[in-house]
């Protein structure tokens, strides 16, 4: 059984640990646009291909996946989980199954306002978001909302174009020169995240990892400690009898005065997942047996607390001669 | 010879380095405030102690550097390059070398105006740089500067705080709610970073590697490759004999249409110098030779061009009851 990572970038441990669980049952392959992305040195082999946006992408990602006999493809960055969401069944037809959750649920997750809407509709606690000036100026006048507020792209990865705003003044200068931003209600409190897999076959939530977040960098957990509670284990199964996503999803929670405040969803394998796996929490092996036919019994609480991850540098070195072309 | 790294971090290869490089001749003991920094669990020997604006911070590694028998203090980070410079004699009476430049030249390259004027005053190119926002304005419509701009800390490390504004109406804004800001031109050219090594007894320069920045993350060089430019060498040549610096020394340049600009200097080692010592660059051993009272010879442009480094992450993992105390 051989598995693709598209846009596979710099998650070169994330690659080990599917190789390490993989064994001698098959090879990991992965592709990435760029010559540089260290995980082309790592897998078992890494093919150079067109980037995302490119018309010809798709067709060369299914060219690997017959090359390669491919049975399962996993993304790992927001651009592309959609892209390839919408071509699951062609994929299928291929025999290759895509490790997504179904398209309107990818794009929802990726559209900050849109999961704002799906998350109080729903009545889940999450930071208050408007959509436009008008909106936040009104609830502004009413007391509903007060700076400093987050300004940030409605549709975004990572922490690119984040911005803390304490005045109104700097607020509208801010929504003047840029398209497409939302305001949010600034959270001050302890940010968790929070790891979980829903099983492919039976749609059961199997796992759920939390973590208290002790530091970030460029947008991903830098630090970080495993901790459990109930309260949130709970919440978070509530929520995804709501919301309909499969395999590896990745939601960041605050709370606030006891509260948990649900503030994004992304559908895939989050950046800090690294200190799951290594508590216990073997996503790969879920996604194995999910890709086998067998459907992975419930593992909800059974990892250690207290359990610290710091994430630091390696570098990998190649002559230009060396580079994958 | 033991070596103490202060402030040490997430520095792990680094200090990997000069743990290859020390081999059975000493020890590296490093001290952080925060315990889950982890270089603490890399070095031979690790501390906690306390943040470096606590008062006693100098007491704790004046104590260390008896305690183990310290010979050299490299430090990594700017605040505290120079709280260090500044006690210089008195470690050297402990028998301990602080391997940093002099107090007032740290100080002049911590301040970003200050640099910027002691480049113009000695003929080098650097980017336009405007204290406050009266001779900024001044100069726009002298028509001597344009939009965008940088918009920065006058005392910052990588890149935080720093904004790309393309209006005076956002820059009034931004300069209002802000002090210490500082306006520099925009620079849109190719990105070098710079990593020499000057000779800690002779004063001379022995060995400047070049490298072209391909990408950056978290304001610290994430992919670059060797090159070599002989215009770009005299030009720091002809710089350090202007700025009387010592030890590891990182500078950020920018080539525009064929010319070099200075546009940082960080009297440390640079969070990129991992690529020069793939290269052959070897400061840790340098450092040694002159902890030794060995001068080092020159070994300027001796390095291969066109290797390529690409970083990425690793973890450490620890139980609550493993971490130092």
């Amino acid at each position: 059984m051989n598995l693709l990572f598209t846009s596979s970038g710099r998650r070169t441990q994330l690659i080990k640990y599917f190789k390490q669980e993989l064994g001698n049952e098959g090879r990991i392959i992965v592709a990435d646009y760029n010559s540089t992305a260290p995980t082309l040195y790592i897998a078992d082999k890494g093919y150079i291909v067109s980037s995302i946006d490119n018309s010809n992408y798709l067709n060369e990602i299914k060219e690997i996946c017959t090359k390669e006999d491919i049975t399962g493809i996993i993304a790992t960055i927001d651009p592309e989980l959609s892209l390839l969401a919408k071509e699951k069944e062609e994929f299928n037809n291929l025999g290759v199954q895509v490790i997504i959750s179904d398209y309107d649920i990818v794009e929802m997750c990726f559209d900050k306002y849109s999961m704002f809407e799906f998350l109080k509709n729903n009545g889940f606690n999450t930071p208050k978001t408007y959509a436009n000036l008008d909106d936040f100026t009104k609830a502004l006048y009413r007391n509903k909302i007060d700076f400093p507020v987050f300004v940030k792209p409605r549709k975004g990865s990572s922490s690119i174009g984040i911005n803390k705003v304490s005045t109104l003044e700097e607020l509208k200068i801010l929504m003047k020169y840029n398209t497409d931003l939302i305001v949010q209600q600034y959270m001050q409190g302890q940010e968790y995240g929070v790891d979980l897999y829903v099983d492919i076959i039976s749609k059961d939530v199997i796992s759920i990892f939390l973590k208290k977040k002790l530091s970030m960098r460029g947008g991903e957990t830098d630090k970080a400690v495993s901790v459990k509670n109930d309260k949130l284990f709970n919440m978070i199964l509530d929520f995804i009898k709501k919301l309909k996503v499969v395999g590896p999803v990745d939601i960041d929670v605050f709370e606030i005065d006891g509260e948990f405040y649900i503030s994004e969803v992304n559908p895939r394998f989050g950046g800090g997942y690294l200190i799951a796996y290594e508590c216990g929490e073997n996503f790969p092996k879920y996604i194995l047996n999910n890709l086998k036919g067998i459907i992975n019994t419930s593992h909800i609480g059974k990892y250690e607390e207290d359990i610290y991850m710091m994430r630091h540098d390696i570098v990998t070195i190649k002559k230009r001669c060396e580079l994958l072309q």
